[in-house]
């Protein structure tokens, strides 16, 4: 069979989302190929739905529809105002709404500090955190980022910047996740649930 | 975080694809909607030239450019024109193809007898099989379906009527897959292994 054109484009492009291999992308394009019930055109139809129904919310940067910005979390009005939660990503927006153990307003930096990938403090949406810490009143600013060199560096960065400011800032617990035995857990979690123990009441 | 429609959309029709269940979708959808090079649209379009572009090869129902019909492997004049590989899908025919295994025509069933999935005899494309049989002269069909119940039947009502014909009719072997070993092949496999045992020469 000689390559299609529009068949290796389709697998091109499929193979550019994250954690899409090769040969995934491959099996999905020749099921959408082959599939009888429209699939093809219906997802190119919702692609196209979202390209032009989401946005970035012009405040906390996470997605929402683009007749409703600021995000509706963002004008929610029973959420505590005064702490915000700063992310890497709207994902981990989602990540801890689905949790339930927040319940304050969020901040997406759209990125972490990363010399690998280019991607410096002035990238991140940090003048936009300090602006609105100054007009939202903001008191406290818990940063989530993850357990890996480039998000500590943020992290890291984010506390030196907030210190000129008269705000508490936290970071999110790190150690053994629910579940996991002393016995099965790797050095460097244990390491650091030894460093984040927390005195008991 | 209020569900955005056309996100949701999205996640319905990515689950759609096989082997794709609701978590993969949601980040492969969360990572469309954040991409900021693009993505979402140029995967729609891809999508849009795909559907318009390739169409199902009249002759042997495998795809093919839209301006190319019979395809080209049903054209090209150095394979042998006398037997047919009879396969379930398009899918089908590229593995093959890239196995390099086979040097004759395909024809795709487009799918397998499945009383479970309500899939008759009248929905595979066994007419035009026969039709192909007598105005191609075909001598030889191989069956080439996988080791499962309904691919048995399958094949088992493709010899039947294929009784009627003079052609030679054959399935491709079954046994132990290149590289493993007796001690971990399960036993279905090892059956059928020794039922195909071939004389050494
Ligand atoms: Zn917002
Ligand atoms: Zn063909």
């Amino acid at each position: 069979m000689e390559h299609l054109a529009p068949l290796d484009n389709l697998v091109a492009a499929l193979s550019r989302l994250p954690g899409i291999g090769r040969r995934t992308a491959e099996r999905m394009a020749m099921a959408l190929v082959q599939d009888d019930k429209g699939l093809m055109r219906i997802l190119a139809n919702v692609l196209l739905e979202a390209d032009d129904g989401i946005v970035s919310c012009e405040r906390c940067g996470s997605i929402t529809l683009s007749g409703v910005n600021p995000c509706e979390l963002c004008l929610r009005p029973r959420r505590d105002a005064h702490i915000l939660c700063v992310v890497e990503s709207p994902a981990d927006i989602m990540k801890i709404e689905e949790s339930g153990g927040f319940q304050g307003r969020y901040h997406a930096l759209m990125g972490r500090l990363s010399p690998m990938h280019g991607t410096g403090a002035a990238d991140l949406r940090v003048d936009k955190l300090l602006e609105r810490i100054t007009s939202e009143g903001i008191e406290e600013v818990v940063i989530a980022l993850g357990a890996d060199v480039e998000s500590d560096a943020t992290a890291s960065y984010l506390r030196e910047v907030l210190a000129t400011r008269s705000v508490k800032v936290s970071r999110i617990g790190f150690g053994l996740p629910t579940g996991s035995a002393i016995e099965y857990s790797d050095a460097s979690t244990l390491a650091r649930a030894i460093q984040g123990r927390q005195e008991m009441s």
